[in-house]
């Protein structure tokens, strides 16, 4: 076994704080990664507090990872010792189902393994995250990485930023499409982004004016406060789809108002209570409100290579492993731009 | 003027009785149409009871409407006197708005005319519908019949089959899909009947299970009793489709896991409070709830094509006119198969 050292919490109400922990040594196709540094995202919070009510304990979070293969299984073919290697959301998934036979391993039917509060496809034993200095995965479920990307901003890539390509891409949104974007935190910057880069004509929509300089620095060619009546009701009718990064409660038959006929708002976002929409909203205008759900290791490399040729990475804040803490606190009020990247070297 | 006979809603507490009005002398791109055969749509009823709160009286209800053109104007090109023609939701809209330009008037941005508790375009005089004996409309929302149809059958055809025809249309619905139809009434009776003309494996989804005999003999391959929890849950993850044609209130979240990765919940009926769906139905899946408002006059026009190439029509109960008051307490009920359709003749 690996000795490991990392960042857990030990219970619902703990705090993250250090904690040694073991991984397998890596088998005939498993890759080791030293991890250089690891995003921190909302779900992290929300698992380490047991909020969806599934949580194992100890948990060591983080699934935005990026380091180097430091060993390889005799029989992997994909990469080899000293490449720049990254784990998303799952490190493995049933492989038999329909939705894993076709890339869609994010939809596994019979539940794919989560990189941290997993567990292993075989043994069941549970899966610790990125919040640590080493991790050992099998070779289908890690992604290649450009070294000529900034690394830090490319953590984030493997969930705010798959989160948001896949469902711009699924809906081929791009060229004469008008996007808005709702909310504009690590996922939302994102998708601004990426809608920018296929093309399309993006709209940041949020509650907070002093983002409106930001939002244009990203890219954004229109913003609306949604708060100020006149600017919501001037954007009604004028969007083909919203891309909906918000996790908080909000009013989604507003929000359908804005969009033209055949529109589609896609939720990326989950808020805890049940969103409230009027069949009226739907049918005047044949509109549609979907989700989505991260994406598959195929797109997710598809993601990754279209990073590296368009120079896109996430904007983030780096901090030391021992401020997890606070990091959270200050998510949890949306001050960050936009994603706290955790420095392994600092643990 | 033209002397009309009808039935009509003097006021929302009224049943409807016989009364007389006028209509205008068909312009120069007018048809007039003596009319046979008149169905009975639920939305009759709500807009007599002003259950939208946007009724004009006098009503005369009453959208789907065939009959026997009697007269055309000067500049008629597409009717002559004697042929067959029917009349749907619509009789005129703005004409210039994009949903309009792109054959989509039945979400013309502008407001389109409706049959009936409508306004004409220009002059803002309120339309009045097909429980009359004759009727007068522009020759572009008025269209063409195969006399070789059994007529009676074909006036349901205007609303509830476009209805249902429309959104299985645009979802491409078809072979290699399997499609459930929500509610086995006027709407679901047309939807299954299209589901299985397109090649699609039609399953209906019904609280009676005294309906299947029936569901079967219109096409249906399979049928689930929805109050069954062991059937329903054996449904689970196996539609692409659900077209719901259900007005009440009912559980989307249930539905929802009833659609595979990817599928489509399509709703065409209004049910008065707003639905409740979990982000997490839609997120984990990558599904979509959509809703769709009838069709466009060209589209119209393909299903009623589509129908005499098929030789599809509703299923129907014929009705005397002075019976109306009672048919909508049986429809209420949904007591009929399928749909009411009133023999002008009585009238």
């Amino acid at each position: 076994m690996i000795k490991v050292k990392g960042y857990a919490a030990e219970s619902s109400t703990a705090e993250l704080a250090p904690w040694e922990f073991e991984r397998r040594e890596p088998g005939p196709l498993d890759v080791q990664i030293d991890i250089q540094y690891c995003g921190v995202c909302h779900s992290d919070y929300h698992q380490a507090k047991n909020d969806w009510g599934n949580s194992i304990f100890p948990m060591v979070p983080g699934h935005e990872i990026v380091g180097r293969v430091v060993a390889v299984g005799a029989d992997v073919t994909k990469f080899k010792v000293g490449d720049i290697a990254g784990i998303g959301c799952f490190v493995d998934s049933c492989r038999v189902c329909d939705n894993c036979k076709e890339d869609l391993e994010q939809y596994c039917e019979n539940g794919n393994t989560q990189t941290y509060n997993g567990r292993e496809q075989k043994t069941g034993i549970p899966t610790y995250g990125g919040y640590s200095n080493t991790i050992v995965a099998t070779e289908d479920f890690v992604l290649s990485v450009d070294e000529k990307l900034d690394l830090k901003g490319v953590a984030p890539l493997l969930c705010a930023g798959i989160t948001t390509y896949s469902p711009l891409r699924h809906w081929k949104v791009g060229k004469g499409h008008k996007l808005a974007v709702l909310g504009l935190g690590g996922l939302g910057h994102m998708a601004v982004k990426f809608g920018v880069a296929f093309g399309a004509e993006v709209t940041v929509l949020s509650t907070s004016p002093n983002k409106e300089a930001d939002a244009r620095k990203l890219g954004a060619h229109h913003f609306v406060v949604t708060t100020d009546k006149a600017q919501f009701k001037a954007a009604r009718n004028s969007f083909d789809f919203i891309l909906d990064t918000v996790s908080a409660p909000h009013d989604i038959n507003a929000y359908m108002g804005l969009l033209r006929t055949n529109g589609t708002h896609i939720c990326v976002g989950l808020p805890p209570t049940a969103l409230e929409i009027s069949a009226f909203r739907l049918v005047g205008g044949r509109k549609s409100l979907a989700g989505s759900n991260t994406g598959g290791i195929k797109e997710t490399q598809e993601m990754l290579d279209f990073c590296a040729a368009h120079n896109i990475v996430s904007d983030i804040e780096m901090i030391d492993i021992k401020d997890i803490n606070h990091a959270y606190e200050r998510m949890l009020k949306g001050d960050v731009k936009y994603r706290f990247v955790i420095d392994i070297a600092t643990l």
